[in-house]
């Protein structure tokens, strides 16, 4: 397989899970319906997408960096709206 | 910063965003309320998963296929309640 179609695929993967938490938090943002959301997963995601924005910045790798700083905005919100209106 | 250390918060980020989906996907067995979770976030992030599960077979880096393995089977779950439950 080409190194160019595999690229493709990573970039495809890395698109979706960073912009997949969009619509959670529209959801959450605009029901403020957090019973089903688990806090431990939301505590715990968010800070996973803290360290893996710091290894991007310690690798100078820029990918890492903007994908999990993204996401990790969103996870923000949830987690946010989670400990409020739980 | 020694990349001792560096490589030590790239294992933490990548242990706390894969395990983090277990106790959701624990919560929505458990309790099956599915009404505060996005279907569109699911439908997206295990595709996105999935994605990065082939991204790293086909460029043989095991770390990132196991951890997105484990994770593709978590969101799964969910993504079968919040289908069945809605």
């Amino acid at each position: 397989m080409s190194n160019h179609f595999i690229t493709i695929i990573g970039l495809a993967a890395a698109f979706c899970t960073t912009i997949s938490f969009l619509p959670q938090a529209i959801k959450t943002i605009q029901t403020k319906n957090t019973s089903g959301i688990s806090l431990s997963m939301y505590s715990l995601f968010s800070f996973g997408t803290l360290l893996w924005f710091l290894y991007g910045i310690l690798t100078s790798d820029l990918p890492v960096s903007i994908a999990n700083g993204i996401t990790l905005v969103f996870a923000c919100i949830i987690l946010v709206y989670k400990v409020k209106y739980k």
